[in-house]
């Protein structure tokens, strides 16, 4: 672990040592896979390393995850949410240690990390009383001695892709509402952040083993594209649940529709802000400071694309440009640090790129637009001056880079907002009710997250998360988004001895 | 109209003459593609001819509709619900016509032709109710002064791409809700039922009318597959709903979701009825012979394979024997017939195919199997006693062809209903308690339709209607299927001044 | 009927004479009470004369109601959706002659009679739809092999006692509702407007009769108060609706509850308006108007208290003051007339001595206060700066009389708008959106009825309708009230064979 | 605490002494009124002494609640879950002693004591989901430029008034949904069960402290009806929720609908099991063994009415008889006693009383009918064979007194179960489908709880608890009960600068 050992004894307490095991399997952890490091993008020093599954893992994983489905589907649902409290209650144990984790090995600031792992805390909260709510429907029938019941029945198995930049809150999401409504969880989770995962799935595990259930119930893999390509083909795994670019996404779907299984896609998103004249400025600055450099840019809800009515623009510019130049980039564990490193060096490269062709077209880049010199993936945050035809601006490119836009009216703000082949998440900035009502409309806003005087990020679990477009269109956490999880079967029982049929007819 | 012409004279009633054209575009009738001929499947003799629509005529119409939906989705949806219930007037009025046409161009018999129209009728009254009832919800927010809310919204156009076999209720499904949505409709029928698409069609086009709305919120076309591959491409149509194999309906399903559209797909189903020892007998053999043999074995629903209790097997079999040689096939507009024709000659050709299959492997046909000599496509409905095991029991074979198998117990009977690719309807026949919610549980059936003591066919339009697995996942009609027609906005207003982030995180 | 005879004959157009008989008592018409009056309010002349129904007649129509009951609650929920569809399409032919009974024989303008029966045909389209929804509810249970179930059952006979000023629209509410829940409905319409109780039952019962269905379903009585009583303390009548005064409905409620059986009360409203300095004074004073002087100020959601900021106060009073100067007093069945007279003699008193103690406590009448010199009941729109301590102001004064004050901030004006015993309906006028999420929160209006930027009056029937406090805390029409009309029955099922008990229990 | 002391240790655990406060006003224990002995029902030797509280000290109450409850709702819901979650934790972390002093203080065996304590944990796990879930709606409106909300409020303060059977339990169903629904609670507890008040409280109101709210959200008193009746009159109490008789329930409703208040009645029970001859005889014998024996025939749910199916009647009762004469009867916290004594020595008056009026109607005892020789309330349960007419068959008798009826068919055994005034629990024992939905259906059982299969006891808190006449009409726990906890307002936004009005109506 070489020089940060010294601040890495806390990992010890979340269960993790400068070798890992990377796979849960059948309640065990094995894992026959190459050995890989997982690096602090502060440093790009290891943290500690860990043994990637095989295929041949996967496979045994499965096997026995398919047969744990049996048991842990006729488990009635408010047992299960007995055990998801308990998992509730183990994080809420190991928040600040698993906080810390999140922070080290992703690269986003303390409180960022804690609360990422909080949002699986609340999803479990959450999950517990949903466990008595999975209700079905007794619909009425149109024939006499006949009911109509709507049934909702668990799926057997949820597998999860999760990536980098939540790399727990994400599989919270999923496992908390996939584990209540009966299934058995699959997890991969990114390739980068394995410790978080390999921590993750320990706490999950222990609760499982305590209450005597089958480890397989939460079976969890450290691995590649061949672990995802694996569950993307699997037709033991009705549900994928898909985080990470449109690109990759539209593979996962095409793998897993081609053997008519169902994805929850949570795909690329390219957010924008709108501010209107009538906007409470202040409110509106520090919401875009937040959207824009939180997470160093890396959160699939980052603001990316902002539209200043003509008449506030140069005002907000000024007053963002100046939060720009104060703001401390540096180790995200560190106090009053707000932008921690890029992920990976590869993200680094592409912010270059990226960089590279803004100033090729000759578009303004107002502050930021270079990499610190430093041993981590440190880059400026920046603003660039842009027009909204330019081709960028309909790219997700992941990192702290804003493009600002200027617009005249309310219409052809939303027209511009609505641009892009994305369509996560978007935010307005008014006082106007009219303007309010019109961008949650039917011609507002064609995001699945229509924000109001708040930023584009900072969801909360209540509602339904996701998006539309090449968004994906899946939807997770709250609202009904658990029906996705299970299948729905529309029943009709006949306990009459006649047998009259739907619609009147007569036959026979 | 030959011969058949003294019989014709109340398609006039419906506004059919003998040269139809074939697709309306905003608002107005023109078509430019070639002219084809609908054909009786009773008589193989021509109805009438309709010139299809061209690509160009298309364009032409969805570039209309586009316009269309923009006021369409304005209207308030009660008032909306208003339009939709003048539909459904204007196809009461007509309910004894339509249900000939029905019976005449798709070939099944009248009771089911003037059924299938009631059907949209129901959705019309039922879709009216809805237009005050597409709730959004307002949930707590963990944010002091913050509200957060899930909006509904339009899509814009729905494009709906329907079957011969149900050649107007399944249009009825989708845009009897699609419209209460707010969405324009695009509909292409099936190349073969080209006259009830334009009877349908004027219907609806004479209510827009009347309101003096654009006729272009209900586009339809009656043309091919290169109709249907423009509507799949189309990036203005955010929904398309698919009715039809499940090979075709991959295929759709694939070139949408490449586009970041949405399918709703109701494919192939692969039906089963299984008899317990303790079922009431009289009630399941009326049943299983409804299924098997109604709409001549062309329902999607249709019962294909029977498991009989060991210990009922013969009895069963023998009265279903009995009912099958009485059973009376001809003209489906004639009185008594309860058998029409199959749709089409390549529907014979496939039914000659799949009994010479059955031959070729020794199954034992135990009544039907034949062609019945005639000018018309009539098949005898047919019994194969055969093995679970059997490849072609794998298969949907769109004919009145009934596979029957034995089975000991009750675990063994659910695991054979759910050992096909398909997953849309199953029934068990029982009278006792556990048997039906362990049918209807986690480990029973698992189609989307689970029924018990009534056949697999015959759905109500108050429950949810599909299937699973390669049956494509879609639901149509009741519950809460209008969400598919909608897009979901998760939104989150801030209507204090401070800014409080969820997670309780804090950021600089 | 003498001189106004000319203009009757549209009564005969919806089975009216110039004697009627007042109860429609299984299935027949027949009444043996005295013979009263219908007077035209306008003129004080006689319409038509009725023969009332006796406390015999009433107990020979429940035995019939009764019986009918268990036919009614048996037949499927869609099927009494269809009686229910009929009902509305009678009500749609017969739009225009019952409309113009209500604006003759009530006082309302015509628009507004016009608007009272479509709000019933609005709510028999709405229960069309509702009658394939009146869903229970599958819940989870914690026990193995156990089901619950929460089934909504009919409670077999609703009591409505309706109110002068809604003669039929309150009936419509209920009796759409209440039928297709599967109750079978006993009516007591006002004793002032039974000519209208007889037109609608007229309709409604020769449905019943098109379809063979038992005429005692709907059980119709023109009666007073020995007919109400009865109602009340009827133990076949497990829901009793009553609207009208808070004075009345608390005798009604403590008679039904002392038998254990329930109340739906519609009682007094006594609303008020709220306009800030930020609101759209044009739409303010418009609504205002409509809301204090429309139905001549005898809705129960009238405006009756109006609270004006301080910087807006002349302004806003001065408009108002205008357009009550212009407004038209006179026939209501007469285009251009806005203001009808009061519905008899009798208010016409009440609004004297209303008038009378405003001046014996020196309040300012700022327009109106006097009886027109005519044959009907016509009094002039009022208006009057008044403290809000003012006793009056916590009455319900059944008058067009308008209380204007003064108030200085948002939560001043609430606490005001909150300070009366009633808690019927309740507008603000605002553009600010902080203020109106305030207004319909927590601390905001206390009120059933919350608006923004509309009137107090004038409700959809999506939503629910009714009002909190001494207003009775009742809701109709929309939402989830059907569920007021059915009792839940909360079903566990256990289909295993052992007896696990909830929470654990371990038990011998 | 006299020769019990060494028993009673585990009191110091739950924070208990020999004298106790009897109040918790404005975060204070503190109580002016007399001193009152809680005593051991089965040796009625005291435990402890209570001070409670007088009419002033609950004034002083109610003032702090009052205030505290602006503060209250104002917090997010789901931050008022939060609290109601650490209540829940808390809860859990004292199981043992809490559910030893209910079978202490109360009589219950020991297994039902914890029984009941899980009961409000798991009220709080299952309310902590639902405040993020006390969702309104977003209602279509017909009018452009127009939202309907139904927006769900706080009442402001709950009054809880509950009875010695479920000391804390009730309290539980009624305090986690209140809570999380923004209102204070008010709690007078049963005048005998002052020490489980108490120790209930003291925990709710650490978590309070450590929390920094006002102590007054939960508002404790021990005391008697001149405090209930001070909270029935209460107009500060919108929703006054009551446990009890329904001759006292009757009072309390009175009360409070009289000053237009809300109730919440769980009033008397006297619910049968039917047994058919189809039924699962084992099954329905320890069924109906623990819902008659149960709590010593001491819960509102405790089958007091035996239906069996002639058929079976003898084999029936020869098994009943034989458990009761094998049940253990003496100390609950025993272990293998299943039957502890009465709550009081004027509860074993009322037994004697009602075998003695058994006896002059001539009517046989077949097993139990005495009073135990001891120094505690312990009596013999009691089958008593009579005919269905009985007038004592009709009434609450709160003692394990079991009537035997005999009947012939399914009708007759419905009739009969529903014979009497109160309508809580009832359940059939059957294997046939067509008896179980005929039972659960508009013809069935009255009961707001109809079990199949299991008995009259034993609730889960998923579903709503509560009974339909005499038995007062609340529902509490799960479902939608939490509706009734809060207020509904029907807001109409129009964000538009038009006046559209509905039902189309055209004014001026």
């Amino acid at each position: 672990m070489g020089s940060e050992s010294n601040n890495l004894e806390f990992l010890k307490e979340i269960g993790l040592g400068s070798t890992n095991i990377g796979s849960f399997i059948n309640g065990q952890w094995k894992a026959n896979g190459s050995s890989v490091t997982s690096v602090n993008p502060s440093t790009n020093q290891t943290i500690a390393t860990v043994t990637e599954a095989t295929v041949a893992d996967y496979e045994e994983g499965l096997q026995a995850c398919s047969e744990a489905a049996k048991t842990w589907m006729t488990i009635p649902a408010p047992k299960r949410g007995e055990i998801v409290r308990q998992i509730g209650d183990a994080l809420r144990a190991k928040l600040d240690p698993l906080g810390r984790l999140v922070s080290l090995e992703m690269g986003k600031i303390l409180a960022e990390g804690v609360g990422e792992v909080q949002e699986i805390i609340d999803m479990c909260d959450y999950a517990v009383g949903l466990s008595r709510q999975l209700n079905g429907s007794i619909i009425p029938s149109e024939r006499p001695d006949h009911m109509m019941f709507e049934v909702w029945n668990p799926l057997g198995i949820v597998g999860v892709i999760t990536a980098f930049n939540f790399p727990c809150a994400v599989l919270g999401w999923n496992a908390c509402i996939a584990l209540v409504c009966g299934n058995c969880v699959v997890w991969k989770g990114a390739p980068t952040t394995p410790l978080i995962t390999i921590a993750v799935t320990k706490l999950i595990s222990e609760v499982l083993e305590k209450n005597k259930l089958p480890g397989a119930i939460f079976t969890s893999f450290c691995g590649g594209a061949d672990i995802g390509e694996a569950i993307s083909k699997d037709t033991r795994i009705p549900l994928v649940s898909f985080t990470g670019s449109s690109k990759v996404g539209s593979i996962v779907q095409k793998t897993v529709t081609e053997r008519f299984g169902k994805c929850l896609l949570e795909l690329s998103g390219n957010n924008a802000i709108i501010v209107m004249d009538d906007a409470d400025i202040k409110l509106a600055v520090r919401s875009i400071f937040f959207a824009a450099v939180g997470t160093a840019g890396q959160r699939c809800t980052t603001c990316r694309r902002l539209y200043l009515h003509e008449s506030i623009y140069t005002n907000v510019l000024d007053q963002l440009a100046g939060l720009y130049k104060q703001v401390k980039i540096g180790n995200p564990l560190e106090k009053g640090i707000l932008v921690g490193p890029l992920h990976t060096r590869s993200s680094v490269e592409n912010f270059k790129k990226g960089i590279a062709a803004i100033k090729s077209q000759a578009w303004k880049i107002l502050t930021g637009g270079t990499v610190l010199e430093s041993e981590g993936n440190f880059v400026q945050p920046t603003i660039v001056e842009i027009s909204s035809d330019a081709a960028v601006v309909k790219e997700e490119l992941f990192a702290p880079v804003l493009y600002v836009m200027k617009f005249q009216n309310l219409e052809e703000a939303i027209a511009l907002n609505n641009s892009v082949p994305q369509g996560l998440s978007s935010s307005i900035f008014t006082q106007t009710p009219n303007t309010i009502f019109k961008w949650i409309g039917p011609r507002g806003s064609d995001c699945g997250i229509v924000n109001v005087n708040i930023p584009t990020n900072g969801a909360e679990i209540g509602g339904a998360f996701g998006g539309e477009k090449a968004t994906g269109g899946g939807r997770e956490a709250g609202s009904d988004s658990w029906k996705q999880y299970m299948r729905r079967s529309t029943c009709t029982i006949n306990y009459g001895s006649e047998l009259p049929l739907a619609q009147g007819i007569n036959f026979g």
